[in-house]
Order: C-alpha cells, then sequence, then structure tokens
C-alpha cells in the first residue's frame, strides 16, 4: 500500500473519480469527511442511518502515525493497530545486527517488554470547525496572488497558534477542496508510543514487490503499538470493538483513515502536468534510487537490513506512480476528465455572473503550470520531494540552519514549517537518538549529488558549490565522515545557540546547507508566489463554481486527513475469470509451496512448522470497493457497529488511478482480515495475551 | 564485463587516457592497430621484438562476433572460444523451458550434437589498406559539412562494393581518429556457426550483478563455438595454441580482440555534452528498464528465463555507465582532460599556419554538441540507440519498410547499413528462426511506448500517432498480438515484395513502421548532417594537429575494430590492502559459503560435488594491466609465443574511466585462467574430449 511518509523519502498519495457532475450514479465513491459525512448516500443506498454520535466515536478511535500512515485504537488500555509497513521506520531502528526485528518479529509479553520508539507522534482528531470565511478575510481585493498567499499563510498561522493556546491540542488547518474551504482540526498528540508486536518480515510483506499491490494476496501485514502517558498505558475514551466472526461478501464495511492526496479536482492542464513534467520526474529518481539501492544491499546482510526501509519505500512508491502514470497514459481516463471540464465550465460560461467571477481559473491553472514546467526540476531537487536525497544528516543540518533563521521571526512570517504549533513535532524528530548509518548516508548522499549533476549539469553554479571540487561519492564520504551531527548533544547545542552558533560552526554539513540556504530559498519563494499562491487562488473559484452546479454535496481531495468511506466486500473479474474476495491461510501455503518458498516468497520457520496448528480456511486477506489511497495504510476496515472487520494495508494495481479518479469495475482495497489477526496470534506467534486484549475477554 | 551488442539493447563501450602528449609516460596504455603495432614501445619496456608474422598469426586467429563481442580460434578445427555473456543471446534462443541451456550448461560430446546458431555470424580480419586519400578525394573546398558528409558516404559505400567485388572477402572502411584516417578492413565471413560447450549460468557468472566489476572474481565466463563450411569443420590457417602452465605474476601479456567505442580523443566540451546529456538520459533509460525487467522477471521461472539476456545487458550497461559517468564526475579527470587540451591548442595557435588550418575545430566541435543536445532525446528514441525499445518484431518491421525503400537506389544513396556490402548480415538477421515471446515483445514494446510518452509528453504529434488512441500497454499488446512477422516466411515475402508489398501490407507493425518511418528519417538527417558531418570534419583536423604536434604515434579511440593492447598481470592495493592477482577455486568455494550459497552465489550441484575432485588451488581469475573496454569481452589473452594463457571477461569498476582516460594504478582487466578452463573441462564438465582438442593431445 502506497503510504505518506513523513519526509525526506518521496511521498505517495494517489487517486479516480469518474466525475460526471452531480446526478451520476457513483458507486461507493467518496472520501468523506467526518465534519460532512455522506448520510444521505448511507441512507439511500444501505438503509443505514448512523447517530451523530457513530461518527464522533470512529473519529476518536482512529489515529495518524507521524511517520506517515494510519491505525485504530483497538483497546481500552491505548493499544494501536496499523501495519507493518508503517511501522516499519521505527522497527529498523529499535533493531540492530545483532536483533533483527524485522527478521524475527517482536512480541512483548508484559508491559514491561514494551519498546519506547524514539520519534513516533501519534495524533487524534478530536474536533473540526470551519475558519474558510476568518482565512479569507485578510486577504483584500488589491492583493496579488503572492501577496494574498503570504497574508493567507500568516492568518492561518494566526488561527492555529491562538487554537492551541486556548484548548491545548495541537492545531491545523487543513486546505480542502485546493483552496475553496479552510478547516481547523484539533488533534490529542501523543508522543510516547511503544511497540507491542509485529510479525516477521518475511510473512508481514509475502511475495514482497512482486505480488505488491496485486490481488489474491497472502500477507500479515500488521503491528501493533501501545500510546503511553507518564508512563502508563492511556485509559481510551474512544476505541473500536473487536468483530471475531469478521464480515462477509457483500458487507457494506467502512474504512476510517488518512488518504494522503488525490488529484480528482484537479484540471485536465495540471494533471498534465503531473503526466508530462512531475510524475516522469519523479519515477525516473525512483527507478535510479532503487537499481541503487538493490546494489547497496546486495553488498551483505548489514547493508540489506539498513536500506530495507528505503528500498521497500522506493518500490512502493515506484509501484504506485508507475499505475497512476499509466492511468494518465489511459486515452479514455482523460476523455472521462476532458469531458466533465467542458461540462463545467460549459456549465459556468452559460451564467454571465458565474463567468465573470470564476470563467477564467482554468486557463489561469493552465498558465502556471507552464511556468512551474520552467522551474520544476529545480524546486523539486532543492526544495522539494527529491531534495536532501533521503539522508537524515542532511535533513537535520538544513533544519538546524533554518530553525537559527526562522525563530527570530514573528510566528507568522516564518516558513510554515517553523510555526510555533509545529516545534514539538520538529523538535522530536530533530533529537531523535535514533541510529544513523555512515554507509547509507554516503550512498544517499552521493546517489543524491549525482543526481542533481546529471540534471543540471556537473558544472552549474549550484552543483559546482555543492560538490565543491569533489566527485559525488568523495564530497559524500567527507561529509559523512566529517560531521558531528550524528551526535544528539551537538544538535542541542546548535539548536539552542541560534544563529550565532550556526554562523560559527565549522561542521562541514552545516556549512553546505547555510551555503545552499539562500539558492533553495528562493526557488521555494518562486514556487509559492507563481504557482501555489494561482493554484489555491483558480481553485478556490473553480470549487465555488463547482458548489454552485452541482451543489456542496462533494467531497473534497485527499489531505493526509481523517477521511470515512464506505464499501462492499467484493471480488472481481479478471481475464474471465472470477477473483474470489476472500483468500486463506490454505492459499498461503499453496502459494508458498508454487513458488519454491525462495525470497519473496519465504516463510518463516514457525509458520513452517504451523501448519498442522492453524485453522487453514481461516479468511487470510480480503479485498472491498472502499475508496482509499496511499496514507490509508493501517487505517480500520469496521462494519455498521464500529467493529473491526479488517486492516487495509494496500490496494490493487488497478486501483492506483484512484489518484485521479474512482472506479469500482476491478479497483479494490485490500485488507486483513480480523479473524486471521486473531488466528495467528494464537497460534503461531505466542500472542495470546494480546489476542485477549483486543477481543476484549 | 561490457560488450557491443549487435542492436536495439543500448551498445556498451567505452575507456581513459592520461593524454599529456608525447614524451609523457605512459603506462601500458594502447589499443594498437595491427597495422600499426606498438613495435618500438614494447621493445623499450619489455625488450619484446615480435616479427610480422606474429602480429600475422594473432590477427588471424582473432574473431569477431556479430552478437557485440570478441574471440579467438583455438583448435585447428575450427573452435572458437569467446565468453559466456557474449554466447547468451544464442544460449537463450537455443533453449526452452524444458531445456534451459543457460541454466544446465551444455556440452557436445560429439560433432554431431554441436546446436546450430540461427543468426550468428563471425568475422576474421584478413588484411588492412589505408585508403584515407581515395575517402578525401570526394569532398572538394566547396562541399559543406553536409554535402562533405553524404560524399564521403558515397565513397566509402563505392570502396567498399569494389573491395568486396573484387576479393569476396567482406569489407568494411572503418573510420579512425573519428575521422583523420580510414582505413579498409577486409574479413572472412562464416554464417555456419555451431555451439559446442558453456558451463552453468551459475558458475560463468558467480556473483551475479553484485560482483559484475568487481574483483576478486570467480568467474566461468566461456562458451565454445566452431565454426562451419560446407556441413564441416574449418581447417583453420591460423589458431591459438594453448598454455597449460598459464602466466605468473608479472609477466607481460596481450589481449587482441575488438574494443567497442573510447571517447579518449573527445575534446572537452564533446566529454561535458556526454556527461550532462548523453549518460544521464541513457542511465535513465537503463535504470528505468532494469526495474521493469526485474519486475517482469519476477512474476514466474519462464519470465526469468526469457528476460534474462535482456536483464543482463540493461544490468551490464548500467554498471559500465555509471563507472564512466562517475570518471566524468570527477574534478581530477576534467583537469587533465582539460590541460592536455589547452597544451595542444596553444601548440597550434603557436603556429600561424597550423591555427588557420585547425584552430577552430575545438570550437566547431562546442557548438555542434550544443545543436546536438536541442534533439538527442528524439534522435535516441527515434532512430539511435534507444529506438525499438528491445523489440526483435519492432526491428523487423523497421528493416522491412526500409529494405523496400532502400534497395531500389543506387548502393551509394542508401542508407548505410543496406549498401550492398552489408545485405548478407541483414537477411541474416531478418530471416533468423530464433524464437520471439510474446510477453516480453509487448514487455518491451510498452516500455518504450511509455518511455517516449513520458519524454515528449503524451500530447505530442509523434506520441499520439504512435499510441493511436491507446495506453502504452494496450497498444503494445494489440501490436503483438495483431502481427504476422514472428512467421519467417511472411517477413520474406514482405522483404521480397518491395515497395508495393509493404504499401500493400495490413500487419498493424509494418504499418507503424511506416507511418513514423518521415519523422525518424528527418532525425536521423539532421544528426547526420549537423552533427556527425561536423564531428567527423573537426575530428581530421585536431588528429591533423594531434599529428603535427606529437608525430602518429598515437592509436586512435575504439571502434569495435581489432586491436593489440599488452600489459602485465598484476594486483592493486586498495584500502591499504594490497588485492592479488588470482583467485583459485578454494575462494570460488569460500565465497560461495561466506553468501549462503543464495543467489547469486549459487553453485549448480556438480561444482558442489566437484570440489574435492578440483585442484582446489588452481588459479581460476586473474588480472592484468591490458588496456581493454567493452566489447573486449571473450577476448584471448596470450603470452609472448602467442600461446593463450586466459580469456577477458570483465574488468574492475576502477578501469571504466578507461573509456575517457586511461590509468593503471588501480584499474584492471579480468580474466579466466587457462588453467581453470582445462582443469573444469575434465573435473566438472566431462569435457575431456574438448581439453584434449584445446590443449593439443
Amino acid at each position: 500500500m502506497p503510504r505518506v511518509i513523513r519526509s525526506g523519502r518521496v511521498v505517495v498519495c494517489c487517486v479516480f473519480m469518474a466525475f460526471g457532475g452531480a446526478g451520476s450514479s457513483r458507486a461507493d465513491e467518496g472520501m468523506w469527511l467526518f465534519n460532512r459525512p455522506p448520510t444521505e448516500l448511507l441512507k439511500t443506498k444501505y438503509n443505514f442511518e448512523p447517530k451523530p454520535e457513530w461518527f464522533d466515536h470512529i473519529q476518536r478511535s482512529c489515529v495518524r502515525l507521524s511517520d506517515g500512515g494510519s491505525g485504530s485504537i483497538v483497546s481500552p488500555d491505548g493499544l494501536v493497530m496499523t501495519n507493518h509497513h508503517v511501522g516499519l521506520d521505527q522497527l529498523e531502528r529499535l533493531s540492530t545486527p545483532e536483533k533483527n526485528l524485522l527478521k524475527t518479529g517482536f512480541y512483548a509479553k508484559t508491559r514491561d517488554e514494551e519498546l519506547k520508539c524514539n520519534d513516533l507522534e501519534i495524533n487524534v482528531l478530536w474536533s473540526i470547525e470551519d475558519v474558510t470565511g476568518r482565512v479569507n478575510e485578510a486577504i483584500t481585493a488589491s492583493m496579488s496572488p503572492a501577496e494574498g498567499n503570504t497574508a493567507r499563510q500568516k492568518k492561518i498561522a494566526e488561527i492555529t497558534k491562538a487554537a492551541e493556546e486556548k484548548t491545548g491540542f495541537d492545531c491545523q488547518v487543513v486546505t480542502l477542496y485546493h483552496g475553496a474551504r479552510y478547516h481547523l482540526y484539533s488533534y490529542k498528540r501523543y508522543t510516547d508510543i511503544r511497540l507491542v508486536m509485529a510479525p516477521e518480515g518475511d510473512i508481514a510483506h509475502f511475495g514482497g514487490d512482486t505480488d505488491n499491490f496485486e490481488y489474491p494476496r497472502f500477507c500479515l501485514d500488521m503491528c501493533f503499538f501501545r500510546i503511553y502517558e507518564n508512563e502508563k498505558p492511556i485509559k481510551a475514551e474512544h476505541y473500536l470493538k473487536w468483530s471475531e466472526k469478521g464480515a462477509e461478501n457483500g458487507e457494506l464495511v467502512f474504512v476510517a483513515g488518512h488518504p494522503g492526496r488525490t488529484q480528482r479536482l484537479y484540471t485536465v492542464d495540471h494533471l498534465k502536468f503531473l503526466r508530462d513534467t512531475a510524475y516522469p520526474f519523479m519515477l525516473n529518481a525512483l527507478w535510479r534510487r532503487e537499481v541503487q539501492l538493490l546494489g547497496f544491499s546486495a553488498r551483505n546482510d548489514e547493508n540489506a537490513r539498513i536500506a530495507s526501509g528505503d528500498l521497500q519505500g522506493v518500490q512502493n512508491s515506484r509501484k504506485a506512480y508507475t499505475g497512476i502514470l499509466a492511468g494518465l497514459h489511459d486515452p479514455e481516463i482523460m476523455k472521462q476528465k476532458t469531458d466533465a471540464e467542458k461540462k463545467l465550465r460549459a456549465a459556468i460560461a452559460a451564467n454571465p455572473d458565474h463567468a465573470a467571477q470564476w470563467g477564467d481559473a482554468w486557463d489561469k491553472v493552465a498558465a502556471t503550470e507552464k511556468t512551474y514546467e520552467s522551474f520544476y526540476e529545480r524546486y523539486a531537487t532543492l526544495e522539494g520531494r527529491a531534495s536532501s536525497g533521503g539522508s537524515d544528516l542532511y535533513r537535520i543540518a538544513r533544519n538546524l540552519v533554518r530553525l537559527a533563521e526562522e525563530l527570530p521571526k514573528p510566528d507568522g512570517d516564518r516558513l510554515r514549517e517553523f510555526h510555533d504549533a509545529d516545534l514539538d513535532s520538529l523538535y522530536l524528530r530533530l533529537y531523535s537518538p535514533a541510529p544513523i548509518y555512515d554507509s547509507l548516508e554516503i550512498d544517499r548522499l552521493s546517489s543524491y549529488f549525482a543526481l542533481i549533476a546529471e540534471r543540471f549539469g556537473a558544472d552549474d553554479s549550484i552543483v559546482t558549490r555543492i560538490l565543491a571540487g569533489k566527485s559525488p561519492r568523495d564530497r559524500a564520504v567527507e561529509l559523512v565522515k566529517g560531521t558531528k551531527l550524528k551526535d544528539v548533544a551537538v544538535r542541542k547545542q546548535l539548536a539552542e545557540g541560534g544563529k550565532d552558533a550556526i554562523a560559527k560552526s565549522n561542521d562541514p554539513l552545516i556549512r553546505l546547507a547555510y551555503d545552499i540556504d539562500p539558492e533553495a530559498r528562493a526557488v521555494r519563494k518562486r514556487y509559492e508566489d507563481e504557482v501555489e499562491s494561482v493554484e489555491k487562488l483558480s481553485y478556490a473559484k473553480i470549487g465555488a463554481a463547482r458548489f454552485a452546479t452541482y451543489g456542496e454535496n462533494e467531497y473534497p481531495d485527499a489531505t493526509f486527513s481523517l477521511r470515512l468511506t464506505f464499501g462492499e466486500i467484493k471480488g472481481f473479474q479478471e481475464d474471465g475469470a472470477q477473483v474470489p474476495a476472500f483468500t486463506d491461510f490454505a492459499g498461503l501455503y499453496e502459494r508458498h509451496k508454487q513458488r519454491g518458498g525462495v525470497e519473496p516468497f519465504e516463510l518463516p520457520q514457525r509458520w513452517v512448522d504451523a501448519k498442522d496448528k492453524l485453522k487453514l480456511d481461516t479468511p487470510f486477506n480480503f479485498i472491498c470497493t472502499c475508496d482509499v489511497i496511499g496514507g490509508n495504510s493501517g487505517s480500520p476496515v469496521f462494519n455498521r457497529r464500529g467493529e473491526v472487520v479488517g486492516l487495509v494495508f494496500d490496494g490493487n494495481l488497478t486501483s492506483l488511478v484512484w489518484n485521479t479518479a474512482f472506479t469500482d469495475r476491478v479497483a479494490r482495497t485490500v485488507a486483513v482480515d480480523s479473524r486471521a489477526i486473531i488466528e495467528t496470534m494464537k497460534k503461531v506467534s505466542g500472542a495470546e495475551a494480546l489476542a485477549k486484549e483486543i477481543v476484549g475477554k
């Protein structure tokens, strides 16, 4: 499952919508806001009328993990269920060459044995407030788009800060419909998170990259954490109950989680920019990195261990983007998009008042994407997704340099990630004692340096400044061997020393980040002033146009904030054959045998041994038509009574077009069955006590 | 070892030269012409003075294989030794799902069992003549570069054809020093080639992509063919004798083979074009394809079998280009190049007569590379290395379309690959009954179509014409399922039917190739008129300048024609430790154990079983300072007496910079030891008779 990854790595977040305008028959499409739930649809199609408390209870039982994924609280003692691949970063950091949790799995028999995570943060959405009016107050008619953007950012920082001071919650203003609405989200924030249980990597990701995004599947992609406060597990006000009997074929089910990003509301020209510029660049960067990481990992077992998170992340993103791009290369999909856009624009053009207000928005987006195209690669590599090359040390250096520059400024004037409201999370990551490996850091940085040399040419001024007369690899070695930033105390000293400490530091990575900062800020400013501001303004108009034409009963694109989606458990037709909705343990052992048990189809020894003990017809994985995307990884699947029946961990290949448009003909969400979770805890992992806690007995 | 690959795949050919001008101390550098051998150097440095007959004998004992590699005749009965990876295409074509020669290896106990190859051609260089004067006669002062280029091509075709008619040899005019010299090479051409012996792939490529270009190594990368004429093995006039006792550390050894391409004489601006434009593009295409092929191969064993050649080729090229590009990103190397160029230009500038004749050549190259940059990707994807995406069917279709167009023209006016002198080879490939697999063809073509959509944008006119309203994958399926070109009879019919048959054909691949041809020809013409012609003219001047300044005792860049190189068997220092020149069988079993025997460190069962029988201290692989590059794969290593002591199959990673400049500090050529070849034939492969034939007893 593509997941949203915190930072540094490529963020994957995607989907597809047959947006025919109001009244078109819509399948079970929709990533609905909890403050605008699809009550009408549920009533009409499923005769289901949940009370407001039902929605509140679900909302407050769900969590967002700072490593980039979703989860849910599944016991009164703050037990959190998510995916193994969401917990991967933490499992990697808690492992050593001698004790590799990715290989062996982990289970804390007692609370004392639960392992504290270094830099994991969990958020629970407590309340939502529409602040669109307050945000827009900041903008006057005389402002340019860039000025408006700045004023808006300032206002948002102000609203956020005020809300945090007033409520004590962790607050965030979420931009919806790409700028047509702004909602204030208030979260309970937890930072003492401990690892409770994870199965072996080989069963969590059985089939590896080969089976990723495929179906049928046989993966126990789960991981359990527990939320602590004051050294004790929290007493959860809200948590999801468990369904021991699971769900059945055709049953209505729900998913609540944090879909990362979709582009269903993008204009056709905006999609073409993604298709012809952004995605090809990102895919190239991913192919490149995947090949390099495979080479790095093949050198020895320790390399393979420390790079497994990077590799899995890259392969996952690569497969996701491949599917998304294939969707954009599908003329049928582009035709649907074009037709829908024509229809909406015609409706707006037909009303002179509407035309005057909103008619120019589409062309404005088209023009700004053309501008963006001209500096997209520079933005992506210096400030955007591909910047830093995934290097922990370089990211730390950059954050230290910018922190010194930003902190003295008034809150509203800072780069947005340095607002007071965000500092706690920033410090948590900055001071994380998680291990950093020289060899992997050198590999990441030399790859990053070579990338910019390849893209801009080795004589480009920013490239020569970064390389300082060395080859990419020699420069990476020099920086990684020379820096002291692996030492958390050094980081603290520099952070507390402010501008002066940064100016005086002769740490080579600090110096590099400092030298590059003006150029990186300049390209960021250009993006914000010339692209982001115009997009926000134009999509606010397009949103208004859409609301005026179809009514305000459409959901916004995904934004890594909590959404509710519903659908049915349902197989699909492929090449004339029916693919059933459920797989079982018998199928797992069959596939293991069929692929000769060689990697990535290896089974851990205790799984081989457990074959006779396991109830082989236990449902293992299932598929449903719920509308999800990267970031939804770890989301609970639950029934009308709010009981967990499964755990989302993937979508099939054909679901990747959901980035741009939804279809449920053959696209499906893939989940672990609640019955398999309990059966394997009891029969394979020796985690009887955990199983009891979950089922509440 | 990078090898030159016939067509379709990316051609890898490369190297490095510390060109300090005459008089500088030069290590054992040099890819020498057989008609200008380094007699002075051999005498001075090694006190070795071979007679002219020594060179003639070596020259006529060496062969070039049309699949893109080198070899040598090693018995009076026309036995040819080359690498397993050079024979790979043929091994793949001779395999079936039931009988996979790549897995099992092959040995023909009797002549009757030798397997006939479908489309392999072997050439033996018989004589060389300098025709520079005759070629240049064609060009008058009033011609533009483009006109000159056309006239030169015409003249070359005329010289070639006349020579073939007169001698019955297969002739080729080789462009040396990028245009300063033209030599006519006359080859004996053989097309009845049969497979005699190949070991299992797992021992031939032990360590796979992980160990490729590394040292120490443990690979039995060998393959034996036999040349037939009139259904009988040829009686070879010249063949290399065998050295049973091999060579020792520090011994002078020689390599004769066909290095593919080097850029040691390129101007600095030309190298920058490669560094910033050509190589990044090619590497991107390779990363992309490698990831896709890994996915394709992982799906099932049959996919892995049919794609193994593609995958190995791509991985090999990727590793080679990575090393070459790393060299160009090394400021020291670029400084050497810049200094040497400055020195030569200063010498030319100091002589007004020389300055007037040649002084503008460097700037001309710089300007033309700028022009090339503007259409490089279009050229590469429509007509150059990346065109056709490796699809056999698409290549067949294009050749049929062009054959119909070109054949009616006078020989001199045709596209150069359709000259009379080249038609035999063309037909051999065109009518090859080698198997073509739908699934792999669909994968190749959909990848190719997606590539051009990514690079040019999906709305580009050539892209929309190629895709014809379908997605890349749907279009590939439609074409592969719809074409009849898998049938050799259909190809013959179309080839014999000429223009008319092509115009009437409704084969979808013929139609596609036909529709695209004008655009492909246009971009090719642009390349030839605006780039190639200026390069030839300018390098002819630079060559003359160089000869005038340093004398004519320098070797030309590699051109996939026969060269002689010499050096010593010699280890190197790495991270303070000495890497010895030789490995042995004991080391092989040690590495197998150390890496757990898992792929790519698996050993075939009979190798595991043979451990006790083998003399474990037999030298297995060795390294030497001979100056080689991709295309040299399969070259013999021999001693002063002309006896085979080894078989070149690779260079180490640091040798990849030899593309641009030679250094022998840590860069080495890697070879299989002649003793290992005989020992394993006797003790592992049951090929006693073959061993006897080789050692001549």
